[in-house]
């Protein structure tokens, strides 16, 4: 199997350092031809993650996507979800004939509210069967200090998802597959969300026993939701499968709820703190996943229809200027 | 209703200045009259929470067991599970007839491996239904500073137990209730085992990917205990009562495992870094609960039979001298 990563960010090279320690040599794609002469030279990312050293013979740096993609079997697709659409954009529509995808975002297309598989299905007509996910909780820095990890690959052709997952295999990477290809996509947006209202309840000074409460509550809320919109669908040997406290679901929520590195939660902790959403963005100079994926969650829950208080108190603090204060009050008393 | 509480600890402290906010006036046994003098003067218990400032004309001090119970109708059990013996064998066979019980131990009798409502009913005669539970995340510190916490009150009699909630109701702590007096027992006390264990792991130098993986999984585990144990034995009606996510249940373990005042974790931390168990318990001057409990529960999980490899494996890590590195290698291996 011939990889290519799109992506150049923090991500990116965790997962770029994994498949090169499993032995793999990767095609990486990097837009900046300075940065490509430089991490040839000195084998690491200079922006990001860059503690993170490569054997660069197992290294192609390529500046162009177009030829990445054709220097490719199969893509491991690592952009923050708010650029992908652009970054995609570059591609003629046949160029992923043939080709397996891998999604590594943790996020929602933000202008169609679109799960990634959707818009590569619309635009260059990638069949479900060829499409991935690795997702789980990850931190990057712990992968660049290889402190043991699981990370869960996730298709519906579960044998094709187990193949590529044996490629990332390493001693500090435990790999796990799935076939819920759907739902782990929706569990690990939904969290972000959470980890948001997490950093917001932290700058309203609510304390850990609240937090602990919240999150539970939260948990349950997510299971909800893909309840409704995937599980319930599915056969009963494939419902048999699902665990809602795999690490993919629930280990997922828990890490980034918990941590204090997470944007998320710091975005909402400026929110709590009494921020508007406009400076909190402009002080932070990003946006946080959690923010978009409000109101996509919040939208798609409009046919969906599971029972999400939390969210949407997330959304109306966001949103629809609900003063953060008045929509803790309102979660508080639906906490059990 | 007339309060006694029994124990001077930092939770019974906490429960002391939960009810008299609510404005009750209790019993409450002090053993030694110093601090009870002590206490009537300045208002606040010099051991224990001794930021909490009572209002002493909500206070009767009292040194003997015997005649608190005598003037109490319910009594508020609040003394470490390794002494509850010790304390309770001074009271007549006779004391608590007509009496309420509230036990807030989070922990096991270790002598008899027993719960406290069949060590009530075998030495006292208690009913099960004059039995309830006061259990939830919930560090008395943060009670101390009036944040925001929700403890769940549980018996067989739920009437009775919304009853008595109703009297610990305070602007910061909200009460709930269920009618698994069992269940919410056994997640008290496995919630101490999964917490020394990730002590272990954070001893050990897993980092925060880890521990979210392994306190997913622990989750998953206590479920699979009580579902056997209590909640498959119940009516369709019951089950249907059940959250596995509520507060009692999984948020008691994610305070418990996240913390870092938790003193079974501290304990595990220590067990993790090369400590014998000898050494930690001389180290740290007490008993962590989860290392009886881990004998306690692997002893009835003889019977009960779920597959409990994570609470297995702090078992032989405690008990049986397997080293924690090993202990831990087995874990890592069966992770979801």
């Amino acid at each position: 199997m011939k990889f290519g990563v799109i992506g150049s960010g923090s991500w990116a090279t965790a997962l770029a350092k994994i498949l090169t320690d499993n032995g793999n040599t990767i095609h990486w794609w990097i837009r900046n031809a300075e940065t490509i002469e430089y991490m040839n030279e000195r084998r690491h990312n200079p922006h990001y993650l860059s503690n993170a050293y490569f054997d660069h013979h197992r290294l192609h740096l390529q500046p162009s996507l177009e030829q990445l993609v054709a220097d490719s079997d199969v893509l491991v697709v690592a952009v923050p979800s708010a650029y992908i659409e652009e970054v995609l954009s570059q591609l003629p529509a046949g160029a992923l004939k043939g080709k397996q995808v891998v999604s590594a975002i943790k996020g929602i297309l933000p202008s169609a509210n679109q799960l990634l598989n959707d818009y590569l299905a619309q635009h260059f007509g990638l069949p479900l069967t060829d499409y991935f996910t690795v997702l789980g909780p990850c931190h990057a820095e712990e992968v660049a200090a290889e402190k043991l990890s699981y990370l869960t690959f996730s298709g519906i052709d579960e044998t094709s998802a187990l193949e590529i997952a044996g490629h990332f295999k390493t001693p500090y990477l435990n790999t796990l597959t799935n076939h819920d290809v759907i739902g782990v996509q929706y569990a690990a947006i939904l969290k972000n969300i959470y980890a948001l209202g997490a950093g917001i309840a932290h700058g309203l000074e609510y304390g850990d026993n609240f937090l602990s409460v919240y999150i539970a509550n939260a948990a349950d809320e997510m299971v909800s939701f893909l309840k409704r919109l995937v599980w319930d669908k599915e056969s009963a040997e494939e419902q048999k499968t699902i665990n809602y406290a795999a690490s993919v679901y629930l280990g997922d929520l828990l890490v980034t709820c918990y941590s204090l590195y997470s944007r998320n939660r710091t975005f909402g902790n400026m929110i709590g703190k009494g921020y508007s959403v406009r400076s909190a963005q402009l002080e932070m100079n990003m946006v946080a996943e959690g923010y978009n994926a409000s109101r996509c969650i919040c939208k798609t829950n409009e046919t969906v229809q599971a029972p999400m208080p939390i969210a949407t108190a997330i959304y109306d603090i966001l949103w629809q200027h609900l003063p953060a204060r008045q929509g803790f009050r309102k979660i508080e008393g639906l906490l059990v």
